[in-house]
């Protein structure tokens, strides 16, 4: 067979039959509309049309696979349509974003001159498309959680210890068993591929150079399969579990990575519906407006118009998510389904940590999602303190993580003398993987590894055993920091 | 007979023989002058001649009719004069400010592009005229309690619990036994047609839209029937009662809202001599000075001049207001008037709030005014915080509701966690209609339904009743808000 | 004797023989070169010539007459001589700081548009010229002492009290026995001529047709006699002392004031050195550099320069005040010279007020000299604060007031319910004189007691014995207050 | 011998053979290359060829001497090879930087107008190279510690006393025994002659001439006798060690200096490692940019990069310190070597204050180092506070001293009020010298001997024996500061 003509396409372009093109290959995805997390909206913008553009930086390569039946798969495009494709999408004028993202990729800094995590955002956020920025930087309402988790960890302060051997000093720990080289981890993070096209396998090549351990979320843009392919036979891959609310399905996923070789499941509870992330929704819009240089004005017609019920790239990826989970179901339906640790990621406050020890985890990582989901969530730096100075016990029962707001080597030092067992970092391993792929996350550990060390050294630590709750003090002032970014 | 000419009007143009035209209608105002809660001086600014563009926004429809006899009521202009006061205001020059606002409203965006309050504010703010912003926005003397009003609710943090089956989550209420479809009411403001040339009818018709009480003010700029024609059937209204020195007259008004069919009496107690709003007192002479294009100077004449006694719109407005209420007098004269419910808005610390409930109250309103009274008095959220931490108790006797500052869903829940039944908004509202008529109103609602119910989610709670005192923590720090409008 | 000629007096131009012409009249200043509490070199700088414009802003009428022995008063000049300088005197040029004033003289507002203290100060910094505000604005160091007086009243909120028959309203007091028609009084301030030619006297007429009450700065720029000249009869005014530290002339000042009918003398002990006004201590340097173009740069010669001993302004004031003063001594010394109520004027500590009651004085005025003074000496506010909490019997022995930071009615009125009996302003009152001379005097008087009145109804108080202590309560966090000027 | 030709010596270009040209003097170095502390990279940049230039600024003259035996002191250049080293560099273009230094020292302002610290701070900022302000403003990591020093003393007021006698009064006091004319001494800070030729004897002279004590850094860019020889006969000075981690070799240096007539050891126990200060690391990446007039940009061969191992000038200083330091083994060392008296330079917390009096020293110096080395280490007053709370106790065992943030005598005062002997600066005398030579060293103090005294005397203090804790108090809020330099 030839293949099909874009004539041909093109007459499927309604909700009665909708066809689209992925890649040079066409696929009805009349059926699968009203499935679609995003909407059927999004996809019939490109109803009868090409759609690889929009696709395949949000898509893991095996969503078609999964989520469409055999019967879809319509074959490929013939090759002249191919190629008009191909000419089409050369011909087509670079818009504004794209001509400065490509400006700014020219530019960049080496990476000999990257010294800390906040360079790398730096030059994230001038190299990233407007789109991957506003998915990856947008947080809840005011972004007011998101700022405050960074600035809970400028409250603790140091009463470092001097005259005490350090001349070696080893960073290493132990997470759940697997060795990490430095108490880091990589936290799940959606959508790696938004901002470089190798996505998330080049955390993975990063951490396996680096010896550190990678948590892979469910909405990761590569497939599962995909990025253990990109480890090394030795290497650590934790999994972020989004529960599907249909127990079955769900168990699926779970089943999918344990085979695969994942080794614990951190199952997320922070983030049943999606926060309101105002800067990534409102990105379509602004990049519009870019385009044809003024804004849409309200006209009377609009007063019609139905509340807005789109929630941005996050309501997407979460929108058939588990919102009915509990402590006495949910628990025990996971440890039926796999023999992996477990670890659940959302605690935000003592009494749900104390209750999860009571459901039998392994671990249990305080986190707010980064400041993407509740707005005023306490920092995790803070329900660690809480944690510390009310249920000091917890941390003989499970280890214990946080996430979110981290940059400095310090913020570990602080989180491991108040008892967590390592630190995890979202956000700073999607900057460094979008700046420089790879070599990025590398310098990004790097980095961490020697703030780490110095720290270590400087407040009397030749281990991680040796850091203890009295190096650390909460302080009644809050110190002025740099500027954001 | 044929009407007034122009010329025989402008022959009443003295405090001795005043007339003024209003809607082409002619008014004998001579005795009323000394009666005018603004002042006699700014009717004698218009003084045999038309007063309509000056009137009508700042008085109800039925103002004349209950304040000036019948028999100054001197009947229509001549249709020939009529012709010629339309045609003079035709061929009338647009003011600097009145083209600004023209130019703001083809500008305006979308509504489908707004996502908060704060958004609406902006818009507003861009689209209302210089003195409809100035008296909305106004506060008190450097508004420093308007903005810590807001403020406040930042050192709220929430504990949020996970794990809780929260699919279903029914964010509605009941506030004196009537329905209200999210925990919020509009609370009683005045002046809306400043903003909007429907004013209160806006509002009166997006609440029934969405199924929330309005609190009508009795300094409305329509009538208080006028309103309840543009409400539904089912529809709640509420009565914020300013009350008037002279008992009768304040009964009068009273008797008309019950029977009317008003729900309830909010009576006003913070505010019986009007705030110093510098905002508002001095608008009038910065549009003087735009029109002129350079400010008026001092001059040696000057130094004679005596005390400015104008306290803005705000003290016209309550020139006549009861300064003596008490709770021995006041509270049971009223429960003479009406059999309405009857809630004290205005309360400030513990100590009142006590004796309104021993005064046998139905609610209690905590409330600074929005900042535009006592500057310095307490944000009504950390009254809130002291009531639930020294009197817990006071909330199983009366309704406790909270206004001032509220700009979130996540400012409502907090309030609801310490106990408040209901949260009130003002400027908001204002703003809505303002920018957007009753499609803006009804778009405010939709977001803060859509934030309630989301934190509802994140916190744990699938009902009002979920949300308890232990989810909230006032925290010791004050974290970094966005830069003020 | 038909007077000097120019040539005469340009011949004793020398540390040997030093005149002087001031006012057209000629003064050997030789013997009393050492004895200038500004030093001798400021005079040398105009010895033989005409020193009236930099001599007459800064010192009282009588200082020649008080401080040189008549036979050094050498007669006046001759008629041609006056004639030459006066030509001479319109013929110079102006400087560029001059220009700048009287462009902003012009340009000031109408007093009719001043709403606040705050007002008053943005038209003063314009029209002052650049020593008088240097010398007015100036606070020590880094001035943050200045601004913390203020800043301190801002952590301060009313528990404001409803449902008060506040109709009449009496904001009326006594300090010492003396009639005040609002809480609060002038506070003693230097050199009000710099700012407008009639001085003090300015002030001393406003707070006549005010009624208020004038304490007279022993650094007044007219003589004692002078001022009380300007008041009406049944006027108050007190005196604050700066004391001498020869006993002897330190008596002579009290007995000349009490003759004078001045009612209490507020003992000055902040002030016994200068603070470090860096301001002031500048300007002359600006005010030259400005005229050049450009400043003077460093040269090797520099190196062997001495230390700075000139302390701007503040310094030549208080160079022979009395820097020994002692409880034991200095209190007996002066109930022995004067039977007129004595007031500390500069209590920083409790301590400090307990030993001053211990003294017998008849009230304490807790100042650190408007931050003039000692750097972080604890604002009066909150040295108040902290005498109500651990010393509240004290205001029961004698009156308490404060000063400095004052700039509404509502930080008086903070200070009253906390226990003070009235509260002083200092640079308000040379600010309002400097801009609008006595009528802004009384401008300033009638907004303070608008402020007040408002604030004290809006409290519940209809007098000043209403205001209670459990009305403030002093709140943990520090209110975002508008820019600084 | 006439002397090495250009040619010959560029012979020796590689890490085989290595000959570098120092002030027209030729060294064999090949084999020191392993040894330098600074790394053979930066020497290799030189190999054959004149290092004058970059190896003056930051050597001792003595260290060629110390460290290179003798046989590799190869002799002087020949006459002509001199010669054109001289041409060459006449020849050479200034960088930008040069003459932006050039500009500013011949407009920097004359020393009579400097009235602060901050002042003199303002001119060294403008004239200093790019490198030496990079190495001296520098701190560790967002440099939060350092700001953090400075802002500590802000928080605590005084509880001023007056009516004391305090016409006399001297600030004088004894450090260890010697006499200091006021509570500071100079802290040790490497590297003067980057700022000023006549490096660290500019502080040497200025001591001299106003009677402090000069702590003379291990890492001083004179030799320890030059320094000496620049000393009177009287004056006292104390070593500041970096402990050598070869025992003979510190031992050697600890009795070259106690021969030399140093009085005091203060052992530096907080910089083991070196800080993580960027501004210094990033320093020389500006100013090839700067020349170039672009950055350099990142290209794929990049991605291979190894980790950055520099640590800016400061890890080049202490490549060779002890990091295994003990109370057990390091203080009895110390004392066998030497029968001065040992201070620790460096103690953070209340424990090792506590376990350095236990070990015997003769005093400790609170530091963190200028907030150079452990981000987030407590701010020295915050600790010195502490100590005064908790173990007031050990202020009669040892003397203490604290340094780091301070910039005006009322900071002086507030630490000897709380129980420290004397405060040291480092970073103030550095800018001092560099900006005026030891004139500007003199004015430095003479600056804080007159606000010290004003302090004392305001404070009612004629001695250091009157400041006492209770002068003293700590506020619970963050007064705002002066924008940073």
């Amino acid at each position: 067979m030839s293949g099909w003509t874009l004539d041909q396409v093109a007459q499927h372009s309604s909700p009665e039959s909708c066809w689209v093109i992925i890649q040079n290959r066409v696929y009805d995805v009349t059926e699968f509309l009203p499935e679609h997390p995003g909407g059927a909206k999004i996809i019939l913008k490109y109803a009868g049309r090409d759609a690889t553009a929009a696709y395949v930086p949000i898509h893991p390569p095996d969503a078609l696979q999964k989520n469409l039946p055999p019967a879809k798969h319509l074959g490929p495009l013939s090759a002249e349509a191919s190629q008009t494709l191909t000419s089409d999408q050369n011909r087509r004028k670079k818009t504004k974003d794209e001509q400065r993202v490509e400006e700014a990729a020219r530019k960049k800094p080496s990476l000999a001159r990257i010294l800390s995590l906040g360079d790398i955002e730096v030059v994230a956020r001038q190299t990233l498309s407007s789109k991957a920025k506003a998915y990856y930087t947008s947080a809840s309402d005011d972004e007011i959680t998101h700022d405050e988790n960074a600035r809970a960890f400028s409250r603790f302060f140091f009463n470092a210890r001097v005259m005490r051997p350090v001349a070696r000093c080893d960073p290493s720990t132990r997470i759940l068993g697997f060795n990490s080289s430095i108490p880091i981890f990589v936290s799940g993070a959606a959508l790696a591929k938004l901002g470089h096209p190798d996505g998330e396998a080049n955390i993975t090549r990063g951490a396996a150079q680096t010896g550190i351990i990678q948590m892979v979320s469910s909405n990761a843009s590569l497939s599962y399969s995909n990025i253990m392919d990109a480890a090394v036979s030795s290497q650590t891959l934790f999994f972020q579990l989004y529960k599907h609310a249909n127990d079955t399905i769900a168990a699926q996923r779970v089943r999918e990575v344990d085979a695969l070789g994942y080794k614990a499941i951190f199952l997320t509870v922070d983030a049943i519906v999606a926060g309101n992330r105002e800067r990534d929704i409102r990105n379509p819009w602004e990049l519009e407006d870019e385009e044809k240089g003024a804004p849409t004005y309200w006209s009377e017609n609009d007063a019609s118009e139905k509340e807005v019920d789109g929630m941005g790239t996050a309501g997407a990826l979460i929108a058939n998510d588990d919102r009915d989970m509990t402590w006495e179901k949910t628990i025990p339906w996971l440890r039926g389904v796999t023999k992996l640790p477990i670890v659940i990621k959302g605690i935000q406050c003592i009494e749900d940590a104390v209750l999860a020890v009571e459901a039998g985890v392994d671990g249990i990582l305080l986190s707010n999602h980064g400041g993407r989901q509740l707005e005023y969530s306490l920092p995790p730096m803070e329900v660690l303190y809480r944690l510390r100075q009310k249920c000091p016990d917890i941390f003989d029962k499970v280890e214990v993580y946080i996430d979110g707001g981290i940059n400095r080597g310090t913020d570990v030092i602080k989180a491991l003398c108040l008892g967590a067992r390592a630190v995890g970092l979202g956000r700073p391993f999607l900057y460094a993987q979008s700046a420089y792929g790879a070599p990025g996350v590398v310098k990004a550990v790097q980095i961490l590894r020697r703030e780490i060390v110095t720290a270590m050294r400087l407040i009397g630590a030749s281990t991680v055993d040796d850091l203890r709750p009295e190096m650390v003090e909460r302080v009644d002032w809050q110190p002025r920091l740099p500027a954001k970014l």
